[in-house]
């Protein structure tokens, strides 16, 4: 297998980016192809990760970072692409909660992305030619396995502790279901064990804005070298407004207007909070590809860890795992709910596992697992540092 | 002035429709402009409308009922354009709640709107083409103003009750404020004093759907002799999830698939709700025009009842106001919550105003005022039967 950085070509033949940096790259595939859920086999296909700090000699300090839908591997530094922080920056790095001097944190690129690992976006051997809906559908499972063979490839057979928020939370859980013994430690933040009506109802609306968008081409759009812009940019503002609170956005923008003293009488951004929103799906398609949009939201929705391991029955599905939880959630998230966390809690509880629950109180919705919240912090720093004695990480 | 049924040419010069009934219809400003917010004075303009029951002598036994954003003016029996039940038909009839055979139940289709009033999809009398984005930016408050011009056209002095949910109980405050002395009672459901931040944030998306569609053509679409579908089904399903409670959306449709056993790993609709959804969407489209869509949405985030009319304090919006008002709001309705209802019903105890105020349990969400829902009814026929009393409406 080959391992580089950069975004050359890989020599085992998986089409890779040539024009971004996407930090570390690796071929996998190789001699055993990835079976998805769905039946398709993938061979010599690419993933790419970055990683902060030194893995130890023993290899025990791996933390894995599980990104949400929109994110990627550049949790902590610069990010290559976008040229802003890291997406948990304030959490990762030297001297910081998750202490990159200490731990060695790997964040991969889920399956299915944008950003260096196999997607719809990437070169189909088969043809030549981007795969678009060629690409097959994917799952959080397996996103899941296909981190786990990063993980093989690195020599790295257990996990200390994975975290994640949102999807990230999902792909936690899903590591400590399938693969029990290789995860000390597991933090789903801001998760649901399956996606409820609403969710989905919430994903096909952005979908179905992509595929109604004429350049989107039936998902060929590369062929035609254009991008869905429009529609990518109308999915990403309906979702953006359930990762914030009803309160925040009040709070941040009420009713007040852009640049401006009157109402306009027209359909310009009057509002600040229409500016923002038009800001946000702007932005996001210059960094995003819609048909990575339509698969992740995809594997988001057929999420359901009860479904899949437990024959319907979530307890079940964490029978027998040693694996002990910090499950966090925040008052103000209303796209996974608190009662979302309990479900998780309660079934863990069910099969007396080892489990901790915290409820944060927060006004920043959602995505208050991204932004600074001391007290969500103090709860992630001392299970992480109860966890690291446990394991006998010893403090440095 | 004239006035007729059927939705033939109106001899006044006001574009009709031509090919839907849309039930009674006038023209209106013929003497005198309607003086919109914008500024631009509107002449020669239809008010379509439809009423049940009949007007008594003493002219006492009115009630108006004010539609939402997608409604219209066909509130019981069948809609003679969707050939469906009209929205409020399991209140409104004979011996029903509100009971036609004793009052003289009037709905005017709203300024901007499609169904035979005058709106952007009607033709631009100074160009002879329809007016698209040229039409005037109307506000809440012109409705009303020419819902009056319609009262005083029929010789209707003073409404007995008025009657709204959602947009519609915005049109009842604004009545209330603006023509105290018009109005007996008012019962605003489901609705606000002002458009939120989040409220204005899920407009726009919706907005930016329809004009990011191509078939849109910068809101000249009727000349092109298209219509923005995809835009406005979007915008449409965006809404309609904001219309239902999430519990009401997992009771309803849960995980469960649409016609198959199994998840097909496609894009398909596999969720019963994604079905749902893609339904609700396409249905709107039949009926509703997409620019009227526009300047409704922008009518309500606009809407600000104390901004107006209080100085920005809302208490100051309703002094001197002898209206007597029922405030109801449903406790899953998170579009317009609880909080909203109770800043009115403070605003109006600062003011020594004479009000009663109900919170319904139920968990049907925000469209919970046009389904069954006994307790509410309870509620509605309550004050309504107080209220008529009061006024010397004696019950038959």
């Amino acid at each position: 297998m080959n391992e580089q950085t950069g975004g050359q070509i890989d020599e085992g033949g998986a089409p890779l980016l040539s024009d971004q940096d996407v930090g570390k790259q690796v071929t996998l595939g190789v001699d055993d192809p990835l079976r998805l859920d769905c039946g398709v086999e993938l061979t010599n296909f690419s993933v790419a990760y970055q990683s902060y700090g030194e893995l130890n000699a023993a290899k025990t300090n791996v933390i894995l970072i599980c990104h949400a839908l929109s994110g990627d591997q550049f949790v902590s530094g610069v990010n290559p692409v976008t040229c802003k922080e890291g997406w948990w920056d304030l959490v990762i790095g030297p001297n910081k909660l998750i202490d990159t001097d200490r731990f060695f944190v790997i964040c991969p690129n889920i399956l299915g992305g944008c950003m260096g690992t196999i997607g719809p976006k990437e070169i189909n051997p088969a043809t030549g030619k981007p795969w678009g809906l060629d690409f097959p559908v994917i799952t959080v499972s397996d996103m899941v396995r296909a981190q786990a063979l990063l993980l093989d490839h690195l020599g790295i057979e257990k996990i200390f502790c994975a975290l994640g928020g949102s999807m990230g939370g999902m792909q936690v859980l899903e590591w400590a279901v399938a693969y029990p013994e290789r995860v000390f430690a597991a933090v789903p933040i801001a998760t649901a064990p399956h996606h409820s009506a609403q969710n989905i109802a919430f994903h096909e609306t952005g979908r179905q804005a992509i595929m109604a968008d004429p350049d989107w081409h039936g998902g060929d759009y590369l062929s035609y070298d254009s991008r869905p812009h429009r529609g990518l940019a109308i999915a990403r503002m309906v979702a953006h407004i359930t990762y914030l609170s009803e309160p925040a956005l009040q709070n941040k923008f009420g009713r007040q207007l852009q640049d401006r003293d009157a109402i306009s009488f027209g359909f310009d951004a009057d509002f600040q909070v229409e500016s923002y929103l038009r800001h946000q799906g702007s932005t996001f398609v210059d960094r995003f590809d819609a048909n990575s949009y339509l698969y992740i939201t995809r594997a988001m929705d057929y999420f359901d860890l009860a479904e899949r391991h437990g024959g319907g029955v979530l307890a079940e599905a964490f029978r027998g795992v040693d694996t002990r939880f910090c499950v966090i959630s925040f008052t103000s998230d209303w796209l996974y709910q608190t009662a979302e966390s309990r479900a998780i809690v309660k079934a863990l509880n069910a099969v007396a596992a080892n489990v901790s629950f915290a409820e944060i109180k927060s006004d920043k919705g959602h995505d208050a697992f991204l932004l600074e919240e001391p007290e969500f912090w103090k709860v992630l720093s001392g299970f992480i540092e109860g966890a690291a004695e446990r394991y006998g990480l010893v403090s440095q």
